[in-house]
């Protein structure tokens, strides 16, 4: 049977995929909902039709969004992760022993609910005693809090629709309150290569620059984003991720598929356009 | 109106773009050519169906075929160029003003000339006086060489059709046999990411890394291509480009829009399961 | 979300239908069963990925197998129905208060309870008295049937894989064995116009023609089946549609939105080039 | 090489061909007229994206527009026809002797140009003698005719864009105008089965009828137009398609692959739902 999911990456290129079939769909209160099974890709989970993940190639997103930081500072205790319902980013950084609490805040239960029952091997571990979720919109979770978190995740949709607050600068200045003197905000950073995403990256990354002292974009390769090419914002309070004592992470030996101590430096490394669209401070200290 | 070109990833996967017309078609006698126009891309080049290159995104893969090697070692002045017949990697190698003589050897010259007639801005430096055009199996032409080059690129179709002898071992051999002492190997190392794709680039590193006694791989990101991660393999008689000296190659001052020395070096940082793929001795000498 | 089933009525054709949601799925004892809802046609139904019915036309496929032979003959009073799983043409037949028994012979009970379930408009006359039901092969099932039926229905899916049995000529035979003196035999003929189908009808209506003394086709505008031209086929022991006197029908007053006496005459007009398909003996008898 | 052209029936539906290659495309001042080379279809041309013609099937369209107002009146002798740019109606026109003056109006002579070049087959009669061919607007040309034809067949695009004068009720009027006391207005009616063709159907449809005292609608099956069931509109002074003596059409021995006698009585048997959306007066009188 032809059954295909279509996502239209600009109007004028679409990535499709062959659906095996339909698993789960529900309008909730703030978006629509759909989890599918493709032979491709596994299951995936797509919210107002825009692919969040697939279980082929979420590791990358998931371990690239996490590890890069986790790595940048072994003494990361709290953690405060935005978005992220489908519980990838906890299911990473449940594999550190030193993190001992984790914040989750997620607007949409119904995800939680959907990517629990749906997508195992990606919220299996939400329920990890040092995992506290909260159903609420993180722009107001988060200006609550200060001086309290080693790491904010901002693991949130597109700019467009729910997720449109987490890219404001009002939001970024209450992160960088809520962070620890030592503090770090990773966030995911849109693609550089189509013109429309390029400038809400362009938005979120000046906005970020204007509350942080420290700011860098990482990239990595994700198939089922649009280009393939995603960039990841880092910016904290002084820690540089270029000048981590990365053997401590290796001495971890956690398991991992897509990052490693030669990706965490080389995923700094951007191309020149790339560079051109962030601005000349991003120059090379590498 | 609604005209798509589309492209099978895999079976399950297509990428489907926008044309706004056709500019030119032609069997020859080894394919057929295909250049369209699109909004997205501009214009855009295929081979039996396949996606060769888009005016958008050709520079990322010229760029990395040539400039990886060519700033590895800075007297590179004999260069061998397989396949190409877009004039992409042409147009880049002669940036260089060391280099004195480049052969370029395709199989069929009804893609030169498609490329001459409608994709001015990669064919342009075709009639450069350097530059020696030779229609011929590539395979064949390098038979018959020895110690002559300072660089090979190989720049072919995937292997399947005309493009398939560039990724046997014979054919890695004679290119041994080819190259000068500080000879240099570079060629299109298909993607990591879909199972078809991933078994032939294993294959064809394989056979690379019996016949070199170094061999690395590098990516980039090329949004056009299957998963948009996208595979070079770097092969040397010695010479390392993690061991390069790039202030050199900083000091020529040529504009590129990819490539830049810190890419260079981050290029060559793999994917934890891209080095699995890979085998074990790809493992981080960086 | 975008979402399309996609039926290829050849290998280059292809009609697509925007999915909302996937209703149901199974792969049953003998075939794949899908049910969609669509904005354009509300709920689907495919089997093995080929458009049975939607909601918006089904009435013109069920009213056109029902009405065409029942005008004919207002005296039929017991009916075998072969296929038809969605109670489709049952429905149909309900309304004739003549009717006095109804075989419904279907292979798969699979595709009557999702029916029931989830097209109620279609199967909601599956439990009148009248209706029995068969979960068995037509074929096997009209063997041991002689003398019996005023009337065989053979709602069939396409001369591939369950259905292919219900073309055959031994299928025939058996049904002509199975009709009473004045019985007629009506079945779904394909369509006319991709070659493929043609030779399918034409095949199929050799055989009908070698069983039966009467044998006309008649033809109705189904836009989701392949090219919106399909025909049915009208076998009888000597019962011509054309020379019926359809008043008795009018004076039923019953409520079709496709069939009426206008259509009964028209549709067995056919164009040259399908009369040319036919053969000579279907000449206008009209 | 996958290569595709959709026409979207709906913003829900779909049909797509798969195309060959392009063989034309020109920006006229009018309108984007493209033809392709399909394997399915043969040559199709598309006008702003929607398809015109096929190789394949336009002879069921200019058939059914042009015999049927023919064999309703055999004294016809002059003809405007307005569209038809691609000349498959004048084609069908030169086949009858009686018939003395063609006046052709094509908006567009790019359309006409491209035709003769591209689609021999239906653009072979244009130099016929009896063939005059201005180009200009349809709707201005008729103004200034007045008891001049005794036929004239309005074989338009849909109601959108260039065509769009030719759905009003002033045109409608200067053909009744322009008509001999016997003349017969032919149009192409668009289909009655998806909701904004309907309307578009229903509206010319009313307009024509305040116009002229006999006006009938008549349906054929092209599979290439949206759903497949296309209407025509035929409306006259006084002469009735259902009252005319077909005998005479039958001894011109033409050769046609759709039209037949049988036919053109077949056709004016339309659906029930067809009627409705028409209204009362075209209960039936067949």
């Amino acid at each position: 049977m032809e059954l295909w999911f279509t996502e239209h990456h600009t109007k004028n290129v679409r990535l499709s995929i062959k659906v095996d079939k339909q698993l789960f769909t529900k309008q909730s209160s703030f978006q629509r909902i759909d989890i599918f099974e493709s032979r491709e890709f596994g299951r995936f989970l797509t919210l107002d039709g825009y692919m969040m993940l697939t279980e082929k190639d979420e590791f990358i997103y998931h371990e690239m969004i996490v590890h890069v930081p986790m790595a940048s500072n072994p003494d990361i205790k709290k953690v405060l992760v935005i978005g992220a319902g489908d519980g990838g980013a906890i299911r990473e950084l449940c594999k550190y022993p030193a993190v001992e609490h984790i914040d989750m805040v997620e607007i949409d239960k119904d995800v939680v609910d959907a990517c629990r029952d749906y997508l195992p091997s990606v919220a299996c571990k939400l329920d990890d005693p040092r995992v506290h979720i909260t159903y609420e919109d993180g722009l107001r979770f988060v200006r609550r809090k200060e001086d309290e978190y080693d790491l904010i995740i901002v693991d949130s949709t597109d700019p467009f629709g729910p997720g449109e607050g987490l890219f404001t600068k009002e939001f970024y200045g209450n992160c960088y309150k809520a962070l620890t003197a030592n503090g770090i905000l990773v966030n995911q950073h849109e693609s550089p290569f189509y013109p429309d995403d390029a400038r809400a990256m362009q938005r979120a990354h000046y906005r970020i620059r204007e509350c942080f002292p420290l700011s860098r974009v990482y990239q990595a390769h994700i198939p089922t984003y649009p280009s393939g090419h995603w960039l990841f914002g880092f910016a904290s309070k002084g820690i540089d991720p270029l000048k981590a004592n990365l053997s401590q992470w290796e001495k971890l030996e956690l398991t991992t598929r897509y990052y490693n101590t030669d990706i965490h430096k080389g995923s700094f490394a951007l191309p020149t356009y790339v560079k051109d669209l962030l601005g000349d401070e991003n120059e090379s200290q590498y």
